[in-house]
């Protein structure tokens, strides 16, 4: 579907997409995504999880491409129709650790941007959590699965959906 | 390029995009085509003619789909980083004409729409010329080729750029 075809776009290696479509091509795939599938699921009473939502574009874009946030949050709020999450896991790591564990497979687009981007892309993702401190909760990506696993699980249980 | 596979992607016989999704891509191609192509050109000096710009998201996502002008104002202002046409030659037919023009090709996506959809965009055109009569020049669209490209020659001409 639409949505897949546009990942794809998005993280091939060397196609030259400027910042600002960049920008676009993401709320596009946002939009549909939340038309398609989170709404109609929302109306029947699921519970949606997205594992990368509207943060992600303002963490990238924002931070990361350099695109003034005002412009994002106009076309945030055009593509989200509404919707917002109740809750937001960061899962936060140093970049350097992260990205070494994506080794022995191919980096996509965005993996394979310097350090830089990625250590401004983590600071985008922690100034959001410092300015909604009721939806998120970061958790140290470092620390064993397990123990990340039961914190979500409990943070989750006691939301009481 | 990136404006290629998004005009191959926008115009699919049998791809679901969502009426918002399809006005993000609009956005993107046109972003991508004047950060890459149309500001160069402008500043060295060149002439830019474009095949359908701004105008057409008005009256195909606007007009033809029902998304609030608003909507695609705040989008169409990111998208063309101030960049407006100096003059606008709106061709036009009825729809019933210019679609029997294109008999021996297959139908591209937007081509199979309705003839309800089609006449929606015409009218969204027509506003638009109301709306800016200083910037569009409105020819008839069944007139000999020879007398409309006089027109517009002689208009441009005149313009003395």
């Amino acid at each position: 579907a639409l949505g897949q075809r546009l990942r794809k776009l998005l993280l091939e290696e060397d196609l030259f997409i400027h910042p600002l479509a960049e920008l676009f091509l993401y709320h596009a795939s946002r939009t549909q995504h939340v038309m398609e599938r989170i709404k109609p699921l929302i109306k029947e009473g699921v519970v949606v999880i997205c594992d990368r939502f509207m943060d992600s574009t303002f963490a990238y874009q924002g931070y990361g491409r350099g695109i003034d946030w005002n412009i994002i949050r106009s076309l945030d709020e055009i593509s989200r129709q509404g919707l917002k999450p109740h809750i937001t896991f960061l899962i936060d790591i140093e970049p350097e650790v992260g990205l070494s564990r994506h080794s022995g497979r191919n980096l996509d687009r965005l993996e394979r941007e310097s350090l830089d981007f990625h250590r401004a892309v983590r600071e985008g993702y922690l100034e959001l959590a410092r300015l909604e401190p009721e939806r998120f909760r970061i958790l140290k990506g470092d620390e064993p699965i397990e123990h990340i696993h039961s914190i979500i699980l409990k943070v989750v249980k006691d939301l009481g959906l």
